[in-house]
């Protein structure tokens, strides 16, 4: 392609009718960057992207980013202007309302050519991270003549204000991701007005520190847009590009003011900017050769990918890329045979030191698990014994180690999920998910097979206190939709439940991990965690009390089990490792484990706070008893917390006789 | 103090002493960090330090963070050796046991020489930054004289590399916190080995980048750390020193190495320590000449804080600055008088505008208010109209434009909290607090006044889509510990929860506001938010149903309740603004409210997960109903929303009759 700088103008302008009109008409939404961005965006898409609209999975396509998410009219012009079947003008037309694919924000499970769902600022510079980091893999491992893409990037001054960006960017300085080209709306405006309010920054001396490289252009010169990505193209390293911009570029009464940024212009205003811009065409009407310079585009993406999909054919390499991209698992026989092996072993571990084990069988079968920690490996064992470091000298590596950065590695793992070939597990304290928060969040809605292998789940941790134990942090993980929080109570559900986290394919998992050992508590049977919860142990004689517990408390339900046994009081014993799984059964199966019978007493029990297992227990004798831990810790070893907080036989046996007799 | 560098050396020694002994008798903790920065530490607190251990709340001591938190025993070791009333020796020695005040990291809530607590990494550089914010206002409110110290910071590696620094530092930046030093670590060493292998960042550059002075030194010569301090003492930007030192340092065999980050040396290595370090003393012996050059430091705190006291005493804004490091609130009388006559005005607002009409009632009443928004000022409605901006030029403002930095805002409130003389709120939309939530958690153990100011608080807030709706996060905020979660149903409630937010020294809040329209419902009686959940509407005739609901659905359960009376139903509507708050009610109230009959059907209706709502409802005919929203949202107006997922008196009516008839 190259169309001259005088074709390059109405293309742009396109976008900005484009997006003031849908604005218009949502009566909602972000004028401002769609149009400060739109000649920057034309000169990537023109000149550098290399996409083939026909064809939005094509694997080794550049990945476009826009973090900056709110801009959403851009992304949506640029997709639908190009030619890509989704989304169409209809939906442009019906931006912002219930039923079209043009959200607010964009989102990658609406329309193929998203590749991610971004508005949460920062997040989409560090997805774009991970993506770039999938692609190096994926090139060292299948090779450049099969992986060679880049990835784009338009980020805002708050995407780049954001802790997580910080975080992203000191990573891909490390791991030298010279395929990672940001370009910054340097537009020196926020919402609350004037950047300098909050921001005194040398962003391009703080790239730099970190081991980029920083271009400037001038966002409106078509000519200097192109010298600047040009250099950012053939950067070695990850990059940074300045475009200096008018916010709103082309209202002529409102650009470069923050008035412009998250309002309609209003019809007086988008009539000034018609005829500013030269724009004497109805609203969502795209002249004919405009369209065709626009559709032209995607012609020399489209001879790529076909001389892509040869080598890809010829390649003994192209199944198993395909196999990766598709993210389909290879055969589970030989896992699943190591695992049924387990049952007789009867292994006291903690389940993080299970989860290492589980690593250890599935990493060398499962080539595609990609690991990492933020700086907790021999804490988290996330490293199987098979993984080597992914490093800035060898992108085959499977381990990465992401330092100190939990919301830059989860973002990073939702971005190599996405980009595909790569299935990312990485590891912290649980209670650091916190930092992570937004991210674990991002992986549900983008519905991303990520696996978060959160260790020292509770007050077992023991000596490092409140800081550092999870009290309420696994139930409010169970409050997001689209997440599994498995919390295993040995060796053989931690198998069970990495087996059930890789192969749900659209459904991100958390495993909630013991520092503490743990006994084993079958020795036989069938995989029992995909039902989410299940009888453990069944009451002798008359059933009056059904205990539920997870992780480490099913050892002392199994305890108290016994202890009321000898008493002469029946209870079965309920293992949960996954609440949202049982959720999902049929009734008749959870009324097999949690009869629809009100005389029976049901006990929960975990190490964290009660509210919220009275979905399970409520309805019950005497409106059922939670046995937890409604307040902050304290530094102690485990087994002293433990006894201080209630979790014993001793102090659990008689709340139980109390609630039966009351 | 003048002692000469031969007197410091033994007192460092006697940091690593009573460091290493500490944790080998715990068998638990973190040796590195305190051996390694012994050094340093004592040239601070010998040379730099203004404190008064007699007087651990000395409004204008300088403040002390270890940010490092997990290196704990250099600061009870320093506490202990200058002769604070705590932590005693005792306590040292029970270091990480149950009943000790020397918790694993440093505990605000049990030593009240420790500044805040740290553990949770970079949190302690940007709770510095809010300390440092409040010194600033304080004396540019009260003068030079009554308001004049340093905040000064140890940082590791770790800190450093979290987003929540970066955060922290561009904020600092910006406002040139020039009374902020952080002396950093800079061992070259991570829990997962050499700091290179994930981070390559040129950090003093970074620190230029962002408006600091930065310095080195060699963080083992006495007089180079002194020269370096002198330097960071006399800088009027931020200043970060960069302290040159080895891990472990004192430990022959184990110094620069990651192992003696955080496991007991062992007693073979310790007695070997003692060896190389000269240490003839038996653990926790501390020699009396040493510990004498220890207590000395603090005579010329005293002498100081004689001084000031004085100074106190003679000015006219004495008693005012000492009200407001008491924490103690202006009189309420005028605001009650407000907001008892807003209950004949029916004014139909958003709770977030209902919150800013509170706001310019209280902010000129309460001057301790300082309030401030992560650039979203205008949405989340958080400026008084009595607040200028809090700046470099006018630190005597009261409104910070803390920039698009939720976590670096929240953890820099709880900073000026803990700092005290100021009672700081920050606003961010609702979803956002996921990016923050480990700073809101802190503030919860911490036990500081932060008030937080959540908009857009569900579905209602329309087209920007599921990226920005949040569905789990008010009953996620529910689950933490100490945390007043308000959920406001009018404005006059928003009154009242801002009210108790205010007036809960000890307690944080959350309010979770409306970007949509409500009506008032009550228009008489008196302050019932604070009973967490009141009888809003009374049934008539039999009552067999009780809608609860909290903020918008408090309207639609009014709605709700009209058309079951019409069917001949009687039903109550219990608003239920704070739920922590209900629960610490009395059983006689919380029946009266909820009567422990479960023949009455209890409806809870919410717009977001209803998990967490069968605390309140499963004790019920039938198991009770739970109306809310148990999936991601969607991008469409808020009405359209509302109705798509079922939030209408037409949905919701016949759940209610068919629950009844079943």
């Amino acid at each position: 392609m190259t169309l001259a700088s005088d074709r390059l103008a109405p293309m742009a302008n396109a976008i900005r009718a484009l997006s003031m009109d849908a604005v218009q008409a949502a009566n909602s939404g972000h004028p401002g960057m769609p149009m400060g961005m739109a000649d920057v965006a034309t000169v990537l898409f023109a000149k550098f992207l290399k996409f083939d609209p026909s064809a939005p999975k094509w694997a080794d396509r550049d990945r476009f980013v826009l973090s900056a998410g709110h801009g959403s009219m851009l992304v949506y012009s640029l997709l639908h202007l190009t030619g890509y079947a989704s989304p169409t003008l209809e939906d442009i037309k019906n931006f912002r309302q219930l039923g079209s694919v043009c959200a607010g924000h964009p989102e990658n499970f609406l329309i193929e050519g998203i590749e991610c769902t971004t508005g949460p600022l920062g997040q989409g510079v560090a997805m774009a991270v991970g993506m770039a980091m999938a692609e190096r893999h994926l090139a060292a491992t299948f090779g450049d003549d099969l992986v060679d893409h880049n990835t784009w990037v338009i980020a805002g001054d708050g995407c780049l204000m954001e802790g997580v960006n910080h975080e992203a960017i000191g990573l891909a300085g490390t791991l030298k991701l010279g395929r990672l080209k940001v370009l910054w709306d340097d537009n020196k405006i926020t919402i609350d007005g004037d950047a300098s309010l909050s921001t005194s920054e040398d962003i391009p001396a703080r790239y730099r520190a970190s081991g980029w490289d920083v271009f400037e252009c001038d966002g409106h010169d078509f000519a200097d847009i192109e010298r600047a990505l040009g250099q950012a193209a053939a950067s070695d390293k990850p990059t940074l590009v300045a475009c200096r911009t008018l916010i709103g570029k082309g209202s002529p009464n409102k650009q470069g003011g923050h008035d412009v940024h998250g309002s309609p212009l209003g019809d007086a205003e988008i009539a000034a900017t018609r005829e500013n811009i030269g724009w004497a065409h109805a609203p969502f009407e795209i002249p004919a050769e405009i369209l065709a310079d626009w559709r032209s585009l995607g012609e020399k993406g489209a001879k790529l990918r076909a001389e892509w999909d040869a080598r890809l054919a010829a390649s003994d390499k192209g199944a198993e890329l395909t196999r990766r991209m598709n993210g389909e698992l290879p055969s589970g026989e030989e896992a699943a045979k190591t695992f049924a092996g387990w049952l007789e072993s009867e292994t006291t571990v903690a389940t993080r030191k299970a989860s290492e084990n589980v690593l250890n069988v599935l990493a060398p079968l499962v080539p595609e698990m990609v690991g990492g920690s933020a700086d907790l490996t021999g804490s988290n064992n996330t490293k199987a014994k098979c993984q080597s470091a992914f490093s800035a000298k060898d992108y085959a590596g499977r381990y990465v180690y992401y330092g100190i950065r939990e919301f830059g590695m989860s973002a990073a793992m939702n971005g190599m999920a996405l980009h595909g070939g790569v299935i990312p597990y990485g590891g912290t304290f649980l209670i650091f998910s916190d930092y992570a928060r937004n991210a674990i969040r991002m992986s549900a809605l983008q519905q991303t097979r990520v696996i978060y292998v959160l260790t020292h789940d509770s007050i077992g941790l023991g000596e490092d206190g409140p800081t550092h134990q999870p009290v309420e942090t696994v139930m409010s993980l169970r409050l997001i939709p689209n997440l599994y929080v498995f919390r295993p109570a040995d060796v053989i559900e931690t198998a069970e439940c990495w087996q059930i986290a890789l192969e749900s394919a659209e459904t991100p998992s958390v495993l909630a991990l013991t520092r503490q050992n743990l006994p084993q508590l079958r020795t036989s049977g069938e995989m029992l965690s995909a039902r989410g919860a299940y009888t453990l142990r069944r009451a002798e004689g008359d059933r009056k009390v059904i205990l539920i517990a997870t992780g480490s408390e099913v050892e002392l339900a199994v305890k108290v089990q016994g202890a009321l046994q000898a008493q002469g009081i029946g209870a079965d014993v309920v293992s949960m490792p996954c609440m949202e799984l049982f959720e999902a059964q049929d009734a008749a199966y959870k009324h097999e484990v949690l009869p629809n019978d009100p005389s029976i007493l049901r006990v929960s029990i975990e190490a964290g706070v009660t509210h919220g297992w009275e979905r399970f227990t409520a309805f019950s004798r005497n409106g059922g008893l939670n046995i937890g831990l409604d307040r902050f810790g304290a530094s102690a070893p485990a087994k002293v917390l433990f006894e201080r907080f209630g979790f014993t036989v001793d102090a659990i046996v008689p709340q139980v006789l109390e609630k039966l007799s009351s």
